[in-house]
């Protein structure tokens, strides 16, 4: 495919819980987000996708309308599936414009026009605006959406599984996930003072019993927390890929991620 | 193609004189928006898709950044080219809150997430979100855009070009194309008051002539005006449609052409 001709980018994925006040109504961070666009700029990498989350843009939206359930019928839920795409679509604008502002050339891109489902899983992906993009030397940046599906009617499309396969697609040598808290633990950090962040994990063995210990994931999230993180994230390790988990609300972590520097975090490898 | 499957969609266009103040900044026209939303509350279509341009939002920014050109390199364009589409879903969304606030199903569909072109013409576009939102009873909402372009960088896909092209694939039985004037004229009405109105223009033979009537468009326009709005149609009705060029700025016109009645105007036929 000629349009994929495009040096492989990092994917960075910032969380809903970096870039929004996850339990307050469309209240984006924006010192987070005026933070992180500075730290890209400073990191200038040569090839990057940014994906974010939804947080209290998408989620609530979603949870109101049980989008998770698919289309049940009625002009309700219907209107409610446009709704939740437009309050998506105004956090995206919002970090465009953070990053435009410091000299970032990025373009935001519609998940929903971009992808579409079935039954719930990526089952069709319009790379052309991305790879060109890319060509243009721009930072694409790209978000959990409602998109249509195939069979369900409609369905939720998470940043986590859109950079997975983002990352995938476009054999990123690092999908770097941005999160509120330092990585995996063996047990909820904020519940337990005992547990430990783990630093590896080789996705072929050992996941099912970090998976056991992320079991309960902390807030509710209709996109499934920690532990589809790691499901998702899974796929694009198994293929080659190297994933890193770390906590993009504390200063720096981005800017030293994208520069290939060390950081504390969870990494995940095959 | 499966995803085509749908009852084929009239394609309604509203240009963007007729959705904002084309010279000024970014002001859309509420009152317009709103009578529109309700007539087609009105006269609810069975399948629709509605094209909006850019008037005051996208041509502004495209003119300063020179978008028509191209991209010649430089981060300042290619801001330029993100600032022009984020303009752009700014006014989408603005359509497509008035739509659902009557309880239309409403969809905003980014163009430039759907579509890419090739020196200036669309080269692939993207169905499936739309076929999808169809299928589901929904009204995509879309838009003439700034896209990447696979030899320019990038370029301007007009609102008449996109209709054009999805009434053809569509196979649409009509495309409405709703402006600020009555129709076609001989000459430009509001400079030659012995100006009349075409009735009906057969687009095979007596085009050519139609068309060094419109030469000189009233407006300034980075897409071309009432020429390129011909130039652009003639393909789709070429292919056996038909198309009605009708003043949306009357009231009551928008619902009645959606009701199959007769609306003065210039209709376009093979």
């Amino acid at each position: 495919m000629k349009s994929l001709k495009v040096k492989p980018p990092v994917v960075l994925k910032l969380g809903g819980s970096v870039v929004t006040f996850k339990d307050r109504l469309e209240t984006p961070r924006l010192d987070v987000i005026r933070r992180v666009a500075l730290e890209i700029a400073e990191a200038k990498p040569e090839s990057l996708i940014l994906v974010h989350g939804g947080g209290g843009f998408g989620h609530p939206h979603a949870l109101t309308h049980r989008l998770m359930e698919g289309f049940k019928g009625g002009l309700s839920q219907l209107v409610g599936f446009s709704e939740t795409r437009l309050a998506m679509a105004r956090l995206n604008s919002l970090m465009v414009e953070a990053l435009n502002r410091v000299g970032i050339p990025a373009l935001g891109f519609q998940t929903s026009a971009l992808v579409t489902a079935r039954e719930g899983r990526i089952s069709s992906l319009n790379l052309k605006p991305l790879s060109g993009a890319l060509r243009l030397g721009g930072v694409p940046v790209i978000y959990g959406d409602a998109v249509i599906d195939e069979v369900q009617g409609f369905t939720i499309v998470s940043g986590d599984m859109l950079s997975s396969v983002l990352a995938r697609r476009f054999r990123s040598p690092l999908l770097a996930l941005g999160v509120d808290v330092d990585g995996i633990y063996t047990d909820d950090p904020k519940l337990n003072p005992e547990a430990k962040l783990i630093r590896r994990i080789k996705v072929g063995r050992g996941l099912k019993g970090v998976l056991e210990g992320v079991e309960g994931s902390r807030s509710l999230d209709v996109t499934g927390g920690m532990k589809h993180k790691l499901l998702e994230v899974k796929r694009y390790v198994a293929s080659g890929g190297k994933a890193l988990i770390f906590n993009a609300l504390k200063a720096g972590n981005v800017a030293r991620v994208l520069k290939g520097l060390e950081v504390e975090g969870t990494l995940l490898e095959n």
